[in-house]
């Protein structure tokens, strides 16, 4: 491996040069096969340690871009603390202008930690939830750390990064649901079809405006003394109630 | 600040220190004013900025036993990227022979991850759980990352490590609850005042001997393509169904 290539894989850790090249890193045999069967994300290259190339996910796969490295070379540009046999740089798909009508959609708002974020897409994907609408400064869905939380539901989960409040304007007819400390109970609510789930930020929660262009405010029945849930943990009570 | 004082501190980042001395370590506001208002948690000693010794949390207690340090010294202890506040030290609670009958109690199967332990213990403090049971081989729940991911609800929980295997062949007309992959669907399921959840390893899943102890295996739906969900993420959604 060249020195150069080295540096643009490390570069790919930060976002701006994941958006300017439109590629993000995925690492590990699960991850990486889940990414390579999935439609969505092309591999731009593989690079991986003779272990994996033996086995069945690299075999099945022809006219895959790998590069075989060694051990040693797999600990240096990997960004996990365990490096595990491959690394793989996929195309990030640009998703924009996602259709709300006739399916569920998550919207988060400002979720600020990449574990967070990976988590709540892998649940999304879960309850068969295909698309999720960020805001803008929410943290990057292809960041490392969060598509190795997402263990590869990021392949199968569009991800759209835009203002919500100006796209929940241009909807009209649609089921909006907030998460929020008030409302309705969640085990009170009848299981939807079509709509929109709203996550707030992990500590402020949702923005007012979004919560005003909600249809339904829901929270979930608290009985014991922790003051609020993890983002991801109240996410998943939402949707299995709600789908 | 001594320097024997700093290697201590640092040292109960290990676990066998903590077994040691009896101690765990807890950091920023949030989390140490609600270790401060519990009961089973006794602060040793407190590490604060002088930000933090104006605060309402240091102010309304008296008798603590704090050490005021500078800016640079919170940074050279702290554990956190990002140091905020105050460091303290607790008495470690020592949990066994916690008794099932007449209360729910959590279970958890080997669970590796430090951020999903703590997270788990701040669900289960939401639901109103108060006893948490771990395989000896759990990771610990007093270790940094569990505390700080409990939110202060490691102050709410008592935690034993033990063999479950052993301590649920104990019990006797006791209703326990395995997440498993299949069983019956979570929704259709009423809800419990008394009896133990048990959840297993991230990757493994539930102990074949645990499964068959259990009186009713329970299964969340899953609609979409994820193989698994986060084990904190089910754990909150079996909880909210069943309690």
């Amino acid at each position: 491996m060249t020195k150069s290539e080295f540096k643009y894989i490390q570069s790919l850790s930060q976002k701006k040069h994941r958006d300017a090249e439109g590629v993000f890193i995925a690492e590990g045999p699960k991850v990486v096969a889940d990414l390579l069967s999935g439609s969505s994300t092309a591999p731009v290259q593989v690079y991986a340690t003779e272990a994996w190339l033996e086995s069945s996910a690299a075999q099945e796969k022809r006219d895959l871009p790998v590069m075989m490295v060694s051990e040693a070379e797999l600990d240096r540009i990997s960004l996990l603390t365990t490096p595990n046999q491959v690394l793989a740089l996929f195309k990030k798909p640009n998703r924009d202008n996602l259709k709300l009508s006739g399916t569920i959609s998550l919207f988060l708002d400002t979720i600020q930690d990449p574990g967070n974020m990976g988590t709540i897409i892998r649940c999304a994907d879960w309850f068969g939830i295909t698309q999720v609408v960020c805001t803008e400064d929410s943290t990057d869905a292809y960041g490392p750390k969060a598509v190795q939380a997402s263990m590869g539901s990021i392949g199968r989960v569009a991800v759209e990064y835009t203002d919500l409040i100006e796209k929940l304007r241009k909807e009209t007819n649609l089921s909006v649901y907030a998460a929020t400390l008030d409302g309705k109970a969640i085990g009170s609510l009848a299981r939807i079809k079509e709509g929109v789930i709203m996550i707030g930020n992990e500590s402020r929660g949702l923005n007012q405006e979004l919560i005003r262009l909600s249809t339904c405010q829901v929270f979930i029945p608290k009985t014991g003394g922790a003051e609020s849930l993890n983002a991801a943990v109240a996410t998943g009570i939402i949707l299995s109630h709600l789908i």
